[in-house]
């Protein structure tokens, strides 16, 4: 593909600016647009409505010789909470798009709408609606997650100033670790990791931290705030160029999965755990244990655009490297 | 596939029951959800909310070397915009997920969002997020329409009752009658049909019938409405499936494209025109002509469940019939 998705985003808030008219009379207003993990628009007086959608598809996001149907439905709407829970927000309803192929069994979809609608019953968001068509090669979706949030209080990725400190919820790296070892070891492997059901496979059922985004937004700590989906260097970048800064990250800080190297930890994606940033002055406000998720602070926000890596007092550039789904 | 639509919504709509929980004290509500043009939430007291999700699949919904980027984006956003039409509503804000196999050129995306972004200027509509992603096999796009409606009056499928009128907007058939062009005359036909742009090619350009479905809310003379997206047999059937009730449909009455058989008029989609009922008693308040377009009587709707065709006076079953794309 030609086309960056970064360079696309860009493209389309240049392109897609409101029009003015027509606005005043209506009852929605646009508080967010294009360039954060969710829109947010103003419903009432009292709350705003995130609104995100999130594609996963066959052969970019997962392999389905991999990857059960019951863990691909987890994960998609895995995808749309985690954004819900980057802006501190209680995620409520979701829309589901799918592209079927043709010889997709019922029982696919089957496992596929129980791993999806047993997550949904966690967090108690119903399934309000969606579409679905024949694909001519693979299966995709796209989900939409309709969230709210107390008015005007959604966290947003521009709210960093330099001096705050640079937080991560969790561990780093566990599912890239995941994935090395089903690369490494092939069928054997994925039998072994596919029993590893809910809560226990970071790779297969990550978890989107939902409670510890909404305990950050309440306790007013975090300055800005995104989930890690594409790798803690590719969001960082997002982070920090929304909010027109840079970061130094302290190579040592870095929590580390079990079994997941540095640079497992430093860009691979899929592990969902939240991004944020605390003013200096706030920080005796922020629990360093959320819902037993140890918070860990890793660097600070600077002026300096760009991101840096230190080691040892030795500063080096962090170069940014996409992550492969599979 | 195997898995055919209308009982994948029925199958959704048993699974994704509302757990009951975590309601009260949040600010949305759901009044309608799986089965209708698009689900509606209640924001405020005086606002509710229209959502709706639609697919646009290269090779299911389009040929590339018979459609334009511009139409391609200009009917992917009429999908929306006639979903949240089919409810009375006003679309606002739009998202928009797309996959891009990686041969796609800038030139293919930039006159894609120009069709996109033209129509969404005419409706005031803005686009405010979505998401990108490679796809391994052809063009997919899923566009998500966010609208608004007065509290309550949302039109459903569901409300119509035996004796109610059939009516739609507009001429049926002008998208099938010119796709079938397109398929007999091959590439000079696209040549000369391509360049008959927005307003005037019904396959390449359909209209959206936003004012009209927002005037006949307001009229309150609606007692139940759809787009016809796949055909009129189809989707009368759903309108009277939703509102359990059958109908009955007069031939000669059915107001035909220029160019358009009987059989394109009552099975053809991709012509968005909206389908509704009247209440018997309430048909004088009824404009026969709204926006200079033609509203026209085709059939009653009766107790009997199932769809019947009448001509001089001899009745037939009216046989539901899948619609292609292309």
């Amino acid at each position: 593909m030609r086309l960056h998705e970064i360079e696309f985003v860009d493209r389309l808030r240049r392109l897609a600016k409101p029009t003015g008219s027509a606005g005043s009379r209506k009852a929605l207003r646009l508080r967010h647009g294009i360039g954060d993990d969710c829109a947010v628009l103003s419903a009432n007086a009292s709350t705003d409505l995130l609104i995100t959608t999130d594609l996963f598809i066959e052969d970019v996001h997962f392999r389905r010789a991999w990857q059960s149907a019951h863990s691909v439905g987890h994960k998609v709407l895995t995808r749309g909470l985690s954004d819900i829970a980057a802006m501190g927000g209680s995620p409520r309803f979701a829309f589901l798009s799918l592209a079927l192929p043709r010889a997709t069994t019922q029982r696919w979809v089957d496992n596929f709408l129980d791993g999806f609608l047993a997550l949904a019953k966690q967090h108690h968001v119903v399934l309000v609606g969606g579409d679905t068509g024949s694909s001519p090669h693979g299966f995709l979706a796209d989900i939409i997650v309709v969230g709210e949030v107390l008015a005007g209080s959604a966290i947003l990725r521009s709210g960093a100033r330099a001096g705050d400190e640079i937080w991560v919820t969790g561990q780093l790296g566990g599912a890239a670790a995941e994935l090395s070892r089903l690369r490494n070891n092939g069928k054997a492997a994925v039998k072994s990791s596919a029993k590893r059901r809910a809560g226990s496979n970071p790779y297969f059922y990550p978890q989107a931290r939902v409670e510890i985004g909404a305990s950050l937004r309440t306790a007013g700590v975090a300055s800005a705030m995104m989930d890690i989906s594409d790798g803690l260097s590719t969001d960082l970048l997002r982070l920090t160029q929304a909010s027109d800064t840079g970061a130094i990250i302290e190579e040592a800080a870095i929590p580390r999965a079990a079994g997941a190297t540095l640079s497992q930890a430093l860009h691979g994606g899929d592990d969902f755990e939240l991004l944020f940033t605390v003013r200096p002055g706030t920080t005796k406000k922020l629990s360093h244990v959320i819902n037993n998720m140890p918070l860990t602070r890793i660097g600070t926000i600077t002026k300096h655009r760009g991101l840096r890596l230190t080691r040892k007092g030795v500063e080096r550039p962090l170069t940014v490297r996409g992550y492969q789904h599979f």
